[in-house]
């Protein structure tokens, strides 16, 4: 058996909760020999070198990816094309790029714009992963533990890499996955991505009936696991709806149709329509708690 | 200081979850001398004679409601109607009838025909509390506590009856408050009814979706709680839909329009349309989350 780790120097930009975690990890089961991270603050990035989870820091993204076997982007989805550009020519023609952005299609059509002929460098991956939490001062080893990693390599994707990246994922407890990217999208937008736009609009509804009322005041336990979601971060889900745009406006139109249906057979009493409705998805839900 | 209990003879009709509970708690603070317990199933009332909940049990309801001081209705909303007429002719001109439905004005509509000149001794009421379990084997004494409990009387309510429910609840830990009845119908439409057709309605879409993809494999942590409310029991929601149908339209509609709103804005890529809605519901619930 070889002492030689999986990576030897890997670099990561944006360290926050998934980064910082990733860093963690990765480092707690000896995978890389060394971790630079990299960011535009500099203030977190010297926290991040404080705590241990990266060796170097760097606010100099194209410095932080030269000489590196690994390039992970764990940085917002909307920021993925800019940092793409910004490291594009100070990647060698055998350092492997992966991302961890929830949205996958418009992410890989910036990197076959934005790396040119190192694209087959590059595997789109989404860690389904994350806590209400942010920045690298929550980060923790164990945040990919028995969680899915869904990678979507195009057909020109190296095969080296994503062998590579889903050693990676595995060897830090994830069960990879890989998956057409237009599916990951979707399922996603369905998973996802529709339930927090609905978690939004609810409470955004709610909150201007408050004005009025005292509303929130009776709001038992059910709301409040219904509504967890809506304290999630918004600029990071204004750029997952900017992102996977037609897949959320698919399953948006796909629910809208069906909330109209129960409303209807609300409005005229229609109890069959009703009950077939909520038996059907109590049964999914509780086979959903099963496992 | 004296020893005569609040309640000299209570009878709660429906021994579950909620009744069971309220039959616990009160023995526990020796608020009744003694508990009938009526229902349509003897052997649920043997069972809760067993786990000592109530002292006896019947399925007579009319010969249950004979020389009691207090009769908790503790029915699925939908049997309400039935269970006042059934009891109406048995009740002694003083015995106090309250109930503990989810939904107000068709309860007090039916009270109103059904109790005649007795209706002045009914005090709607509803404990916001329960579990998603049901059934008197799940009941316990400290369901109530630190919970609101919300009372709806009319103008010709009597003041003892409202006064005596009022102890009852308090002395049980829970926190009463007194609402207009269509003032009630409309803050729970909106804080626990709406989103309960938002849950049933999106699992059951996704459950349609599923037969043709393996979707449910990649929910996350934020999707089981969002979806955990779709796991109610689905006649109970049936009765609900029924008994609050106006209510819950006009919330259904406000929320529709709302969603629409935010659909649109997706669509035409409006940041800042999408961006307020986000921010707004974020710090809507996070002061809920304070709390």
């Amino acid at each position: 058996m070889s002492n030689q780790p999986l990576i030897n120097h890997m670099c990561i930009i944006g360290v926050g909760l998934i980064g910082g975690s990733l860093a963690r990890a990765a480092r707690q089961r000896g995978l890389c020999a060394s971790i630079t991270g990299a960011g535009r603050n500099q203030e977190n990035l010297t926290k991040a070198q404080e705590l241990g989870v990266i060796d170097t820091g760097t606010t100099d993204l194209a410095e932080a990816v030269k000489n590196t076997d690994l390039v992970v982007l764990a940085v917002p989805v909307g920021q993925t094309e800019n940092v793409l550009a910004e490291i594009s020519k100070s990647l060698a023609d055998d350092t492997i790029v992966t991302d961890v952005g929830s949205t996958k299609r418009s992410i890989v059509e910036q990197a076959r714009e934005k790396l040119g002929n190192k694209f087959s460098n590059f595997v789109p991956g989404h860690p389904i992963a994350g806590t209400e939490q942010s920045g690298v001062e929550s980060s923790f080893a164990e945040l990919f533990q028995d969680r899915r990693v869904i990678l979507t390599p195009e057909s020109n994707t190296s095969k080296t890499a994503v062998d590579i990246v889903t050693q990676l994922w595995s060897s830090i407890g994830a069960t990879v996955t890989r998956m057409n990217v237009d599916h990951h999208d979707e399922v996603l937008a369905a998973t996802s991505h529709l339930p927090h736009m609905l978690a939004y609009a609810l409470v955004d509804s709610l909150a201007r009936m408050h004005e009025k009322t005292e509303i929130f005041e009776y709001a038992a336990g059910g709301f409040r696991d219904f509504t967890r979601i809506a304290s999630s971060n918004p600029e990071m889900w204004h750029d997952i709806c900017m992102s996977n745009r037609d897949a959320i406006l698919k399953m948006l139109d796909i629910f809208q149709k069906d909330l109209s249906r129960l409303t209807q057979a609300i409005r005229e009493n229609d109890s069959e329509t009703i009950r077939n409705i909520f038996s059907s998805a109590k049964q999914a839900r509780d086979q959903l708690r099963k496992k």
